[in-house]
This record gives structure tokens, sequence and C-alpha cells, in this order.
């Protein structure tokens, strides 16, 4: 078998695994990481049952590679598009702007991926838990390393405390997204970018 | 058949069934609401699978039922011992004081009932999501109004937002809950406090 036959199959997996990854990552966020089957994604993927099997190896894989999946969704959604804004406070500002927009927008149709599913794993233990618990810690230290740099150069007053800004702002942003998604009522991400404002202006 | 042995059957009817639904909030807190089943809590009762079918009916019934008792159970771990402070601001504390002690003393075993299950039923339709629903409306309802009344006894700054405050308050004792059972670290309820002590100080 020649080389280039073989780089065309694994060219080929590659695509397929995506293909597979992008809709397995919107199930979750309507109904979990554990309503995630194989047959499931096997209807609406160009492979059958025992092709993702093959490509995945076992439901945890799966699980696993499609929190993997998620997280470069979430980077390119919200991490991605703030990065012209400088380190520190507007970074944050910008942070959280396109945060909004990513939940708002029904990136994933279920709103952010991250929150249905820590809010699935939170009360167990196992390697998919790891990797959302991995995913969450990332993030949280992402959002303070620009708190530190915003005390840093002023942007925010001196003896802040970044775990608490962190805190807070995660808290209305998250408590936005799951709000829109139970009460239908998009008013909500107003009121966190105003609870946002408050804090940041505070602290 | 005499009423008496009638009585006896209804009033040993009742006491299973409320044993089936104390033992069926705890899984949901930590699995969800779909992973309820007839069988599991079968195993862990009094009576058997037709016995359980028979006291409940369907599936979609069970999961009306547990939401209905979760929501007693709730009402009388934070609800009731807030009571005896004053209503308006003391009352606001006092319940925000006793969610605290209702999520960390993991009244239900992984923690909120009511955080588990919206999040887990927040993307469909049908008369689970809507009794969650009015669940989250009537806890909410009642938040506010202890705020107007905090309004308009001058506990909080007239032209204060109800609504705003009840939304960043309810953020923060979420987002308590929902990070003491992913990091496994019950620092958070402090910064829960501390924030919601900034909001009630400076609205």
């Amino acid at each position: 078998m020649s080389s280039t036959t073989v780089d065309g199959r694994r060219a080929r997996g590659d695509r397929t695994r995506r293909a597979v990854l992008d809709r397995a990552g919107q199930e979750p966020s309507v109904r979990g990481l554990d309503a995630l089957s194989l047959g499931g994604l096997a209807a609406a993927a160009p492979v059958n049952k025992s092709g993702i099997a093959g490509l995945f190896g076992s439901k945890e894989k799966l699980q696993l590679a499609t929190v993997e999946r998620a997280w470069e969704v979430y980077a390119e959604a919200v991490v991605e598009p703030a990065r012209a804004a400088p380190a520190g406070l507007p970074r944050l500002l910008a942070l959280v702007e396109s945060w909004i927009a990513y939940s708002r927008g029904r990136i994933f149709e279920g709103g952010c991926f991250f929150r249905a599913v820590s809010v699935e794993f939170d009360g167990r233990r196992g390697p998919v838990r790891d990797a959302i618990l991995a995913a969450q810690r990332d993030w949280d230290s992402y959002l303070r390393h620009h708190v530190e740099v915003a005390v840093a150069d002023g942007g925010l007053p001196a003896g802040t405390d970044p775990d608490q800004v962190v805190f807070e702002v995660t808290a209305m942003l998250e408590a936005a997204n799951d709000r829109s998604l139970l009460y239908g009522d998009d008013g909500v991400y107003e009121r966190a970018e105003r609870a946002i404002r408050a804090v940041l202006g505070r602290s």
C-alpha cells in the first residue's frame, strides 16, 4: 500500500472524526454527555455505528474527544475575538463581550457546552470530570491573569482580590447563560453586563 | 372492606410514596432526573418495580412528583429557618445564610436539587421543565418581594432595581453551589457571601 493511500485514508478518518465530534458537541449542551451514543451519532454522521466505534474506541473516549473539541470551539469563539484588546482590563471587558456573544449566539445549541457538562459531571469521579475540570481551571486562570495585569497597570485598584473578581464575573456570565435558557429571556445578558461593570468598577 | 382497612392501605401507600420520593430526590442531584428509573428506585425501596409503577404511573409522573417533593424539602431547609428574621433586608440576609447551609450541608447529596435539574432540562419542553421553571420563578418572586420591602422601608436605597438584585444574589449562590461541587472547595461559599454583601450594600 503506498504512503499516499495511507495518508488519504488518515485524512479521511480525521475529517470524519472531526465531523462526528462537531455533531457530538451539540448534543451534550442539550441532553448531556451521558446521552451521547455511538448509535445516535451514526444516524447523523457519514459513517455507521461500528465506524464510529472504530474512530473513538469507547463511549468514554468519545466523551473525552467531545470535551476536547468543545474546548477548541470555545477558544475560537471566546478567546480569539478578544485578543485584539490590550491585556488587562480591556481584555477582560472584551472576553465578557465575546462570552456573551458565544452564549447568546448558541454556538452550542443548548448554550454554553461547559455549563451543561460541568453540572452534569460535578458529582462524579473519572477522566471525563477531570477533563471538564481542567478546562474550567484553564479558563479561570486565563481570566485571573488578566485581572492581575489590570491590578499591576492600574486598570483595577491595588488590593483587588483576583480570585474574587474571577468568581463574580464567571458567576454572572454563567447565570445569564442558564437563565436565558430556562426562562427563554435574553434580557439576563444585559443584567450580567451591568453586574460585571459594577464588579470591575468597584473592585 | 371496612373504611379503616382502606385508610390503613392509603396511609401505607402514602408513606411508601414519600419514602420512594425522598430516595428519588437524592439521585437527580447527582445523575439527573433522566437517570431516575422505576427499577433503580425499587432496588432501594420497600416495594418492587411494579409497586413503584403502581404508585406513580409513569417515569414522567415520577419525575414530576420528585420535583414537587424536592420543592417541599427546599422550602423546609431554606425558607422556614429564615422566617424568624423580619421581612426585607434581614430576611434576605437570613435566606442567603440558610441557602448556603442547604447547599453546603448537601441536603441533596449532589448539591442543590434545582441547580442540577434546571441545567438538565433548560433546553427541553414539557411538563417536567415547566415544573422546574415554576419552582425557580416562585423562588425569584419570593426574593423579589423581600427586596421590594427593603426598598420601601429603607433597608435598600430608593431606586434599587429588584430584578437586578435577585439576579445577582441568585447568580452568586448558584455559582458557589456549582463550584463547590466541581472544585471540591468550600471556600467559594465565603466568596459568594462577600459578593452578596457588596451587592446588598451598594444597591
